[in-house]
């Protein structure tokens, strides 16, 4: 039942983006909005990461509230990629709006994938998490590889 | 149902702390980490603030993602104060540290009107959510003038 909720909500929230869209007095502010949402989400997915390392102990409910972070905030950076917001502090390269439309793909795909790895989290079975972690994984990098300067 | 499912989850989340403790390499990385948690809880308090104060029009949804976003981050930048994390790019003052269980209790006091602010904003009665946005900025004041250096 919670399970059937959390996930009818997942899929809408992909299906219609925030509509919350925080404003932006500038750039900077868009930027450091983005940056700090993906930092936090970062530090949360490399806690599950040190689980499906065998670096920390796996304990199911840390491991669903990580991931529950990460699906929350993985729907908030994109809408902070306003127009002329490459500040000299962004990596975002110039493609991230030159190449709209595959930007957008690869941050759905990766939303996608957070909620899977949250349903995976509370199904409490660590080879899915782990198969869902390498999967979200490799979301990141491809938008990393593509649209974020080193 | 809805309603009475995510009330007793944040009242779980609020007794029982977030369990999932993301690590942090060194005091920087704390910083980084609560700070962004911090401003992207800031950006979407400011777009709720938007509408109290008649600046955006009120959009019942828009206000309960908002709301919902600062409920989930609310939770997570207090683990981050970490010893020694006092580093120059930090505004926290040693009272953190020196009056660490003041510091706790302004937190708790702020989470909890998060969880009234986001109960508000999915009744849709904008009074209550005027009422709950200002309690919960008094709770935001409250430590800045205490532990936060201008």
């Amino acid at each position: 039942m919670k399970f059937a909720i959390a996930t009818a909500f997942a899929a809408v929230a992909i299906a219609a983006p925030l509509s919350s869209y925080a404003q932006f007095q500038n750039a900077d502010a868009a930027v450091k909005y983005r940056q700090g949402a993906f930092t936090v989400m970062g530090a949360h997915f490399a806690s599950i990461g040190a689980v499906v390392k065998g670096e920390k102990p796996y304990d199911k409910l840390s491991v669903e509230q990580d991931a529950a972070v990460i699906e929350t905030l993985a729907k908030l950076p994109w809408h902070a990629f306003t127009p002329n917001s490459a500040t000299p502090a962004s990596k975002a390269k110039p493609e991230v709006w030159s190449e709209a439309d595959k930007f957008k793909a690869g941050a759905e795909k990766m939303q996608a994938e957070t909620v899977k790895l949250s349903a995976a989290a509370r199904s409490g079975d660590l080879a899915a998490i782990k198969a869902s972690f390498g999967a979200t994984a490799q979301t990141c990098k491809a938008c990393h590889d593509n649209f974020r300067n080193k």
